[in-house]
């Protein structure tokens, strides 16, 4: 069986950590960023030197395509090489290397296919410099107002927008070369996993199915700010103590739900945050994801029964946002699961925890995504590592699985 | 029996609350500020106007005496002119100005009396501007290193220190001038309670015994930032909620301690404290007061059973700072309670949970202090308040107590 080759995807690999590397271990590459128009060039570069004809859209997304034997729509597989402050080698970029290894070994192997085949670069898909995260492919999903998306400000230059830092980089196109139903087949995007299981449970390809829904809520709880040596315990208002005591009321309730169901408390204020004053004013977050939208009622349901007075102070909460539970395109799901077996790699079928651009793209045509293990589950971060053997896994299943859906 | 003037009280506390006046019902009067230096001038020109001689020490506290029938060490009473940012117009200024108020009673009523009175501005007792609190009296009493002291700097502005600040304001006095066993025989501070105890209770004068001891820990937690999507329940090691749970044991077990036990965390901070992610690092405080030494130990015990792992994370915690409880001299907490009853005053005896300058003097020279009710309990704000009516009550007894340490 034709499979991709272990020296040209690690040497992708070592070639493209090159790109904003922080010297120790990972890459700080931002959209637009001269780190990420270098990893922009020598994606194009590469796509050419093997017959690729490269375009870019209006959002900066870049589009390599090998032409098919047939006049048929794309099919399409990439991701994204932008990342975090700090962030590692595979978040993404991975995605992006394992197509073009699919596509290089395609062309070198001679394999027959009907369709054209497209690697692709998803721009700004982290939103650490511009915000939101998934922002080009929002735009080109119809998930997010383009307009409002070129004045998005970036953190680390005052005053420059993305439509500016778009102009100032060459990397401006044409509407007419997004990615859409009518040019388009498919989009598979493949990504590390960003967490721990598929490492612990010895398993080589999690088979996605979806990504989880999620909710996230912002909790204010409103007390008395009064002096810590004078102010007897049985007067206090404490708003910190209302949190913990709410921050604790939540674990115990959700932790009674399904054991998939993840939530964070991931950051917390006290005002004035002074050690010798009673807390007045205290929020914290609560993150909620599951792939199931009746655990998440039922987290929603926990939510609801917090009172609007707890410990003598006001308990407040609001959403800040929430996403619905998408799942992806059954027949391709299957495929990925298909081609697993036949390279003999172990899988499991899992949901993503995390948003990807993939999750934007199903709405607008078949879509799925695959995983590779993370080491220790380690993901935004220089430690990130993924051995070349189990990414090669990865571009194997991924070159199957696009061959599986030029056969449909 | 004579008494202090409510008209002349109103008219004092009016026009000291104007230096620094926040146009909020509060001040703000860092030490050593323009606002400070007017407050410290009126001082000066009011109790030159009565006939008192003023001089400032070497750490610009002010002493306007007036002369007593015999060759005595002086009776000193007073407290501070600085304020916290946005602070009241009571705390500190109302130890001044009822002292001032009780010598202005002396010297109309030409009441005969054998000691010099002296009436005190301690200065920079809140900190707020140069660290630490309490600081000119620390330097006076033996407590803090003077040249040490005078390189703290300003908050407000960079590069200024105490000790520029002291030679710029024309405040920097002699060394000669301090506060000493040798030339003053007591000092007196009348304060106002900065809690709801007096208030709540209908009591009119707090008999002050002491200052509470206290103890100040900071606790810190770490575990493993990951992503809040990808990482199931049982891989976390959560900072937060390791603190969470650590905070919930604190209050479980202090509760069962002494009712007047106060503990309070103040301050707490998360890391990353991103929403999307599980915070590695969380620290917080905690303050604990007590009178009794005995239940300070309780309490530590109670911290030394904090396993050094909690929820998986690391737990850790060391001791900030502590002060050991402070007792006022008995013979002159008893002369106040016997002004207080001579006028009719209803009375309770307390601990302070606060600190005070009179809590260095003690180790120098008999000392006590007196307390009138903070409505609300209010302090460090714009609300602190205590109507001229309760001030009179504490002028009135702080008098009377001049007067019997007088005729000791």
């Amino acid at each position: 069986m034709v499979s991709c080759s272990l020296k040209r995807m690690d040497e992708k690999i070592k070639t493209f950590s090159k790109f904003g590397d922080t010297g120790n271990g990972g890459i700080t590459r931002f959209s637009l960023s001269p780190e990420a128009l270098m990893a922009r060039a020598e994606f194009k570069k590469r796509m050419e030197d093997i017959g690729a004809t490269v375009v870019i859209d209006d959002m900066a997304n870049m589009y390599a395509t090998i032409p098919g034997t047939e006049k048929l729509p794309a099919i399409a597989a990439g991701s994204h090489l932008d990342s975090v402050k700090q962030g590692g080698n595979y978040d993404g970029v991975l995605g992006v290397l394992t197509a073009m290894e699919a596509a290089e070994t395609i062309v070198r192997e001679g394999i027959p296919h009907r369709h054209p085949i497209t690697v692709m670069v998803w721009t700004n898909e982290e939103g650490a410099r511009f915000e939101p995260a998934m922002m080009s492919s929002g735009v080109v999903c119809g998930k997010f107002e383009k307009a409002a998306m070129l004045e998005s400000e970036a953190k680390d230059v005052p005053g420059l927008t993305f439509g500016k830092a778009l102009e100032k980089s060459g990397c401006l196109g044409s509407e007419a070369n997004r990615l859409s139903a009518d040019n388009y087949a498919a989009m598979i995007e493949l990504h590390i996993e960003q967490g721990p299981v598929l490492e612990n449970e010895g398993i080589d390809i999690g088979i996605v199915e979806g990504v989880c829904g999620m909710i996230n809520y912002e909790f204010t709880f409103v007390g008395q700010a009064d002096h810590a040596g004078t102010t007897p315990m049985k007067c206090r208002k404490d708003a910190l103590y209302a949190a913990v005591k709410t921050i604790q009321y939540l674990h115990d309730e959700l932790d009674e739900l399904d054991s998939r169901l993840v939530y964070t408390t991931g950051k917390i204020s006290a005002h004035p945050n002074i050690h010798t004053i009673i807390p007045d004013k205290v929020k914290f977050t609560l993150d909620a994801r599951h792939q199931n939208p009746d655990v998440i009622r039922q987290v929603l349901e926990i939510i609801h029964k917090i009172p609007s007075e707890v410990e003598k102070c006001q308990a407040s909460y609001k959403e800040a946002w929430a996403r619905k539970t998408v799942a992806f395109t059954s027949e391709l799901v299957d495929y990925v699961e298909k081609s697993a077996n036949e390279f003999g790699y172990t899988s499991k079928r899992m949901y993503s925890g995390a948003g990807h651009d993939a999750q934007y793209v199903v709405d607008m045509m078949p879509s799925t995504m695959i995983f590779v293990p993370s080491v220790d589950g380690h993901s935004h971060c220089e430690l990130e590592y993924t051995p070349t053997e189990s990414c090669l896994k990865g571009a194997n299943v991924l070159l199957k699985t696009l061959l599986y859906i030029d056969q449909q």
